[in-house]
């Protein structure tokens, strides 16, 4: 702490600053503060002001109070106007409050108006409902609606998540690989991906100019090429970084441009890939529920409150709190694709009706994941050993050699050592595998799949020279932030959208 | 640490988890390790192997001894074949080492080969120069030349940067925001920036697809103005994303593809911004010469060896060291536009020749920074009060009422609030400035410079709801990573270099 002192005591003090300590600490000492009113009551027939400060640090709001004999005419006059929004710099001395919920309240000495809001500004109302604005509202202003509560909530809980991903995977040794962005095939096929290209003539580029001989540059739709090539350097590695999908998805589950984690590991059987990937989860869960917990009831209640509202909304609120507690209390379910499958039948041997029908073999859809989370085992659910043929090349194919590696199942050789983590009300939040690290295995599926090997030499290079066995996952950064906060459309889980 | 042991030990053990402890205390332990052949040697009349075994986590190899009489003739035979870069797979009792530079080795009782290489494999020899390839010739093979001894200490410096990183703004209170990458204005005028376009017809994108009305997309040149739109919420972000420029540049100090680090802060003065700014800076070298010296002193041992060897090159390496260390002990040097350039002016007086011509109101050019850095203070040297005139829209002009507000100068109002940090050997790590939160101030500028007003609303909205005094900076990462590790060209900075 002498070492923060050091650094940085020559920035002003945030609220968050103020209020990290025993706030009755403050009481009787002057301090300035910085922020925007949240909300302001003029009482006391117009010779006290209520300012209630905030500077999204915090929550926390500094109370403010103004009286007239502080103050010449002209400037009260002045201060009596603010109204939310308005940027202010106020010193003052704290004081012990009377009012009930706060324990100190700062008596403003001096006041600066920094900057004031026009009366068409979006976020003007102060109530639960902040201006009544729907999220689809809010959604046409984003450089507005990141400044409104759930919306600072949301971002501060996205702060978190990002710090509890470097610490996890930084403490157990995973080095941090930057893939990179621009990339030259769409290698996984994992989905459309984007051009990229200048807007110079191409006489002026010899020799292809950025992009070699290739011409066309693309978005990385996936780091995880790159990333098993990083791997076979560090053993253990993890990207975080933005990828991209040009898919004509209209859906609250899709991005075109979204954040994704992806770590791969040299050494390592199905059963381990699959406990750190839940592992990362329940850690990612424990620390918002610890760190972040009135920024989660924030993002509840405004979920829950078109539904609910009153006593019922704070049980609905308390419920889902006690429900993303539990997931980090009793381990995931963890079954086969098989054993999914059979549970799927069996629902619609009971009379469930699926849109899309069940079949062992069938790429399950959305609906059959969320059963699969939301009825059958109300809790998260890795899926594992995918048939072959509804996967990607890269896969790990089960041979009859590959006996008690897998939890729970019987080696199936028409499947590859793949797994999916499923989550309640989302569905898909993370996607894995063992790769295929045999070369001469791997260059027959892409044989047979028609694949151009020559565009992949890099990656057959990896099992060329000290191949080792090794498997990742991916997980989609802002699926992660609607898991823990509860938000419905994956657009309001990352400050600037982008999407089709 | 329990926390640590409960989340992680269904992985294996890596080499750095191995000899994170006390070494000694694995005498008389089984271990089993997996990792890389670095080298292997024969000795004994061929009854003994040794290999030197590495994994990545660190520079650390596992020393392992090979006896054929614990193995049968065949397995033998096998094993003595190893060489460099064979993947392998060790489980042996740990006991002490009679060899210099070691205390402990491993007895191998059980040996997999994991993979073989064949002997075009770039990185075989074993030695200083690693194969004897170039920094230029490894340039050609990203996915093999990142296994090398050298570009593995780069990447765990990258690494360790980027921890830093989040650990000081983290710990400050500073909120990380994802800035898109995909924008639709050119805003800063950095530079040239990359198309983005889909690949479907646009008869079938309603309404502009993926890119509103715009049509086309740009791949991000800076994340300042949302940057500064998050700042408004939470007054203290800072952004760590990747970046593009699409400038025809080959030199070792330019990428089309690098990542930012943008900081920036509400309720800043300039003064305050510089102190940010070298505190970060400090705190960065600081952090890699105590946690990575190892790896620091590789990078410079092979950044020097071209000119240096034996003492010599040791000595050169000391010195590099207690130059980097001495960044960190006393302050950096503050100097305004005018007195850089006066210093400039005398050096001409003095007869040293700039191939660019020196004057007030120039735009330095990189020769004039280094003489800064390199000649003149021979320490990081921080330029502030740069002319409007060369200098961005957005930045805050000083006025007459800005009186004492900025280090060792008057008030010039021909001038911005701007600041560069410039370090020796490279020029230009950190370009920041006071932003202008004036809407008339700043609408002002941006007609006299025919700026397409419209374009901008949104950043104009920040001055019109709730405006408040704010500055910020970028630093660009791979030139932190230059900075620290002394690697000559940039593109060796980075694991995968995008550049023209």
């Amino acid at each position: 702490m002498a070492q923060k002192e050091i650094e940085m005591a020559f920035l002003p003090q945030t609220i968050n600053d103020l209020c990290s300590g025993n706030v009755e600490d403050l009481i009787g000492k002057e301090r300035t503060v910085f922020g925007w009113a949240k909300s302001c009551r003029i009482q006391n027939r117009g010779n006290l002001l209520f300012v209630s400060l905030q500077d999204g640090t915090t929550l926390t709001h500094v109370q403010s109070l103004l009286f007239r004999q502080d103050f010449d005419d002209a400037t009260f006059a002045q201060l009596s106007e603010i109204k939310t929004g308005w940027s202010l710099r106020f010193t003052g001395t704290f004081v012990k409050s009377p009012a009930k919920g706060q324990l100190i309240e700062l008596k403003v000495s001096n006041a600066v108006i920094l900057g004031k809001c026009p009366s068409d500004y979006i976020l003007q109302k102060h109530s639960a409902t902040e201006s009544g604005a729907s999220f689809d509202t809010l959604r046409q202003f984003p450089h507005l609606r990141c400044r409104s509560t759930v919306f600072q909530s949301i971002n501060r809980i996205r702060n978190k998540l990002m710090r509890s991903t470097h610490e996890l995977f930084g403490s157990h040794g995973f080095v941090w690989a930057a893939t990179p962005l621009i990339t030259f095939s769409d290698c996984e096929g994992a989905g459309e991906a984007f051009l990229v290209k200048t807007t110079y003539p191409r006489t002026e580029l010899p020799e292809g100019g950025f992009f070699g001989q290739q011409g066309d540059g693309f978005l990385t739709v996936s780091g995880q090429l790159e990333g098993e090539m990083m791997a076979m350097v560090h053993s253990r590695i993890y990207t975080f970084g933005p990828t991209f999908r040009a898919e004509k998805s209209k859906t609250s589950r899709h991005l075109a441009e979204f954040w994704m984690i992806e770590p791969e590991v040299c050494f390592v059987s199905l059963d381990q890939l699959i406990q750190l990937a839940c592992a990362y989860v329940v850690r990612c869960v424990s620390d918002i529920l610890k760190e972040c917990t009135e920024d989660v009831k924030i993002t509840l209640e405004y979920t829950l409150k078109d539904k609910f509202s009153g006593k019922e909304l704070y049980e609905e609120q308390c419920k889902r709190i006690d429900q993303l507690m539990s997931y980090t209390q009793k381990p995931f379910a963890v079954i086969s694709y098989t054993q999914a499958i059979s549970e799927l039948e069996n629902a619609v041997e009971g009379g469930h009706t699926f849109v899309e029908p069940v079949f062992w073999g069938v790429d399950m859809s959305s609906e059959h994941e969320k059963y699969l989370t939301d009825v059958v085992h109300r809790t998260p659910v890795v899926v594992h050993s995918y048939p072959a043929e509804i996967k990607a090349f890269y896969m790990k194919r089960y041979t009859t050699r590959d006996t008690n590696t897998t939890p729970n199942v019987d080696v199936d050789t028409r499947c590859v050592q793949s797994f999916d983590l499923l989550v309640p009300g989302i569905g898909e939040l993370i996607g894995g595998s063992i790769r295929e690290h045999d070369l001469e295995l791997l260059t027959n599926v892409m044989k047979s799949k028609d694949m151009d090997l020559t565009a992949y030499q890099p990656y057959l290079d990896l099992r060329l020279f000290g191949t080792v066995p090794h498997g990742g996952f991916g997980l989609g950064f802002e699926r992660l932030v609607q898991f823990v906060t509860g938000i419905h459309h994956i657009q309001d889980c990352i400050p600037f959208p982008r999407a089709y």
